[in-house]
């Protein structure tokens, strides 16, 4: 797992590239993944919950970075992270493990920044 | 998908079975996956909620059917509902429109139960 | 896999629920999948071919039932077909052929109405 | 999960069709797929339970059934499945319970038989 | 994702030690997968858009740079190219995401070389 | 993927690192993961072999570094490996192949420690 500093440079210059490059309905379709986030009936921090729970169990290591990262702005706690890290766990099982561990990496790099 | 009662009796039967059969280490797992959606620091409801999407972006109608039962329970509304399966088909494409579907009749029959 | 009637008036009447109970960024979404197979530089038939290979290696019967039926309607040959069967079969491997059998029964069954 | 019998027949049925409609290179995927199984320095015994466990955390029913078919063949004892499918679990997670509640309940069925 | 020169050179030296250590199945295998892009009915430049479509959507940076390779040297376009990544990123969800832009990356790479 | 010894070291830190932050749930997970290959009814090489088709077939390269340390150790021959590596590729097709290079280039430097 990349570093907080350069996992968010990476993703803003190769988003920024992407959106330059790419069709309108993968434009919208950016769009639509930005809204689906937003604050609603189910509030952004338990969305964003909701959003690493999927991308640790579909395990992709840009995706947990970036909800990991939207949570913290959240104020997700370091126990309510644990909550929904063993959740990922177990319906995922061992093959999420690697990515359990960069999430924690990660994560305790978020709180020392 | 199955309809709710259907459902339930299946699911109880074979885990049944499943338990006469099954060696420690897989009661354990059962144990744990039990654990999991337990009330704690996150919501019951809010967990069960992580549940169906971590089901429907890996797409298994049965898991999708236990966490929409368990959300059915908890509380959860039809916004609440809605916005958590957009979340879901945003993150995991138009491959899971299939179980979004069967979800929504399933949720429908929860309603008139 | 449903005989092709069955397939259609199912995925009709579920897509009719869904449309009826979803948000509208669900709706957006729906919309965005449909837009993703137009005729374009790239032509329908080849688009539904790729819809086909993508649905067969993601291993989702119903996908690919809607894919079949639009390749039949957009003319694609058996000897297409079997070139695209084989593509998604080598790239995803034996766990595709319970789906490439689906396939063969739902297209023989397509070029017999 | 379908009656063995049932299994047996549907996969003969379907399998005759997808080699009558299947080009050249599909089959020589079959026949890959057929001598991956054989036995050779690891026992065919092992290579079913490995096609098994595979099976098992890609979540394909009937692969699943046709692997559980040669390893009841094979002698596997009910503590050799158990130990197998708890590998099978643990790696795949909690999204594989359907599947080995299917699995338990197919394997009931075999010994009986 | 790897600059292409260091792409083409990692993969060709690790598929000469593969071919040195594997043994006769897996070498057919490699046989059936070079065959399965081979001009036929249809054209190689649609078979790689395939190819393609299917590496995204089972999100494999390795096999997507490939394709792009392969897409380049056939004479694929930037629209052909945005339409088929549309259809891989609505079918494979937002997932596909951080192997979206990496494509993008890659593809203006090619471009420029 | 990494050189044997990073690999070993770094998997090493990320794990003690996760134990401490992770809660009682997640570490009875790692317990029931190490439970699943020890020695039983199926010897520890053939459970670790199987750990290996499952992590290959799932597509990881961490996992599969794991299981093929453990596969060395445990005494599994060239021919073994390649008998395994085979069912992997078979099931899970030419996605694996990148893999399957890893895999292989890990395996000549474990035998050239």
């Amino acid at each position: 797992m990349m570093k907080v500093k350069d996992f968010r440079k990476t993703r803003e210059t190769l988003t920024q590239k992407t959106l330059d490059l790419a069709n309108l309905n993968i434009k919208r379709f950016f769009a639509l993944d930005q809204a689906a986030y937003e604050e609603g009936t189910i509030s952004k921090k338990h969305k964003e919950l909701m959003g690493l729970v999927a991308s640790m169990v579909l395990r992709c290591d840009e995706c947990i970075a970036y909800h990991l990262d939207m949570c913290f702005n959240a104020g997700v706690s370091d126990e309510e992270l644990s909550e929904a890290m063993n959740i990922a766990l177990v319906v995922g099982g061992s093959i999420v493990i690697p990515h359990l561990r960069n999430a924690y990496a990660f994560w305790e790099e978020l709180k020392s920044l």
